[in-house]
This record gives structure tokens, sequence and C-alpha cells, in this order.
């Protein structure tokens, strides 16, 4: 319908999660209509992005620098440490607790069916940085999923090899939860979990 | 919280339509992470859109050729021209009707107060259009809002120095609605715009 280059604009816009090709349509549209200011900037943060950022040397975070903010912000304490499974994971947790320890971010979580093993998560980083000594608890808060259950099970017998403290995120209910909408294998292990007042 | 480069496709992201700070992160996010292929592929489009893509000099429409695919399509008649004001609206239309004439796309509606007048929504080429005589009809397509409708009425003065048949969509109950939810504006014309069965 339209011409050759929107239509790739629109088909590129597409692949993005949770944009539907109705939405890439009418962000073609108002970019080509309204705003080419935007699309230039778009285009340029994209490559300029795309082409610069790694990960951070210490917790494999994204950063087009060695260290991200978070590492190198010497205020923090290198003793704790969260393991989390991806970067928007950090961001939840640093604007819900006062944790100042430093993360490890895994970038995915075990998944031997789909060839994700230790060395994909990063883990012989995190074991280098255990051996070191400086690190005297873990956390972790990765997802309460099977995967990444499994992985929190993983690193915490890592952890036991260097005699590290390992905790992982309480469970249950919800905050404002009612019990009679809560699923029920939630609201089984909440139970299980329960502890004294 | 990510690095600056990080930050900054986020921001460039969450200046799209819909697309808020927290949907912005999540695509940035998700393009430096699982999908930077599709990040390269949207660069070049938008690139390659906003420098080439220019206006139809016939309809107006969105098209890095001087004529769009629909005004260059000599299977459609050029007897008949539907005024709508945006390529969304040209789609919409496509997709839900047989119509084979031509489109002329306003590209915005008459808004005197935003400085919006007729030659700024291409009336002259619309003029020029009416005055070689071809056009024998045309239908004013333009949103049932207070705008689209001043403009419709402009347009169709307009047609009328040109001897040129106007007519305007209908507009009243939609399809599927229960009288009971529909708003009193909508109802009350509709019962106005009565048509004898």
């Amino acid at each position: 319908m339209f011409s050759q280059k929107v239509e790739q604009l629109i088909a590129a816009l597409s692949h993005l999660p949770s944009i539907g090709s109705k939405t890439a349509q009418r962000l073609a549209i108002h970019i080509l209509q309204n705003d080419r200011g935007t699309g230039v900037e778009i285009a340029k943060a994209l490559t300029e992005a795309v082409g610069s950022v790694g990960n951070c040397q210490d917790c494999r975070n994204l950063s087009e620098d060695a260290l991200c903010r978070i590492c190198s912000d010497t205020r923090r304490s290198n003793e704790s440490i969260c393991i989390v499974e991806g970067p928007m994971d950090v961001l939840a947790i640093e604007q819900s607790t006062h944790f100042k320890g430093k993360y490890f971010v895994l970038m995915g979580r075990l998944s031997p069916l789909d060839g994700i093993g230790p060395a994909e998560i990063g883990l012989d980083i995190l074991e280098a940085r255990l051996q070191n000594g400086d690190v005297k608890e873990l956390i972790l808060a990765t997802n309460i999923t099977v995967e990444g259950d499994a992985t929190a099970y993983y690193i915490g017998e890592l952890a036991k090899k260097y005699g590290v403290t390992t905790s992982r995120i309480a469970f249950g209910v919800p905050m404002g939860g009612e019990l009679e909408y809560i699923d029920s294998h939630t609201l089984g292990h909440a139970f299980e979990s329960r502890t004294s007042l």
C-alpha cells in the first residue's frame, strides 16, 4: 500500500517486541509526517548503541565502558553481590530496595535444552570473583521460575565451594494479594515457607 | 542507571507516540541484549525513509517517488477523488471499501488557531486538479470532528465553483452499536440523518 521505503520502515519497526503491524504503521507515519527529528535521533542513537555497547567486565550488564556505572561506583560495597537474569532486573531492584552492593547480570538463565550452560551466563567470571575472596554474600534474585530456580540452585552450590553466604529472595503472596485470587502454586509455597511471628 | 549510550537510546525511543519510558527501556534492552540485527535494520530504514520520502505530487501522500503507488496505478479512475486527512486513512479506506478512484491526502485539517490554512493542507494543488476538468466527483472522508467537518465544508464550497459533485461519508451509529451505549451526540445525529426504507 505505502511506497517501498515506508513499507521497509514499517517492516523493520514491527520486528520489535510488542509492536504489531498496526502500531508499526502508526509509528512510521507519525515519524515521516510529523516528527522526522525523532526519526533521525533514534537512527543515530541505535547506530551508536549497537556499535559501542558491550558488557561490563565485572558484572556483564550492558555498558559501553569497561566498567558500568554501578561497578565503577566506589561508594558501593564489593562484599555483597546480587545475581539477576537481566538489565531490567537491576533497574527493578535499584528502584525498590536500598541494596548498596554490586550486581552480577547473567544475561539469561541456565537452560540446557537451549544450549545455555554455565559458561553462556558468565559463571566463569562470577567464579573468578568468588575466588579472589572479596565477596562475602551472594543474593540470588533470579526469577521465580523453574529455570530461575535451577540457576539459583546451581550458583548456590558454586558459592558453597568458596564459603560464601548465599540467600534467595523470598517468594510468597505479593503485597495486597487476596488469598482467594492467588494461584494455588504460589499459595502452596507461601504456606510451606511460613515464618514464625 | 544504565550507561550513557543506552540511556540516549531509551530517551530517543520514548519520544515516539504510545511508547512510554518503561516500554522504551524494554525495547532498548531487548535490541542490545537479543536482537542487534533489528536495531541495525531500523536505523537503516529510518535513515533512508527520513532522507528520501517526500510527498506524491498528485495526492500528497508519503512517497519517495514523484507519484505514489495509487496515483501511478493506471487501472484506477481519475474521475473520483477521495479526500482524507492522513496516510492511515488511505489504508483504512483501501482495506474496507472497493473504491477504485484516487485519493487526495490533506496531511492535516484546517485549523486556523494553529496557523493551518488552505495552503498548508495543499488545497491549491487540489484546486489545480479540479480546474483541469478530469475530476467528476469528490468524496469527503475527513474525520467526523469539528475540524474535519469544517475542512469538508470548505472543500465542498471549493468543488461547487468547478461544478464537481461532492459527497460526505455517512455518520451515525456504528455496526453492532447498541443504542444504549452510544454517546448522545452520535445518536442525535443518527436520528436527524435517518434515511427512508
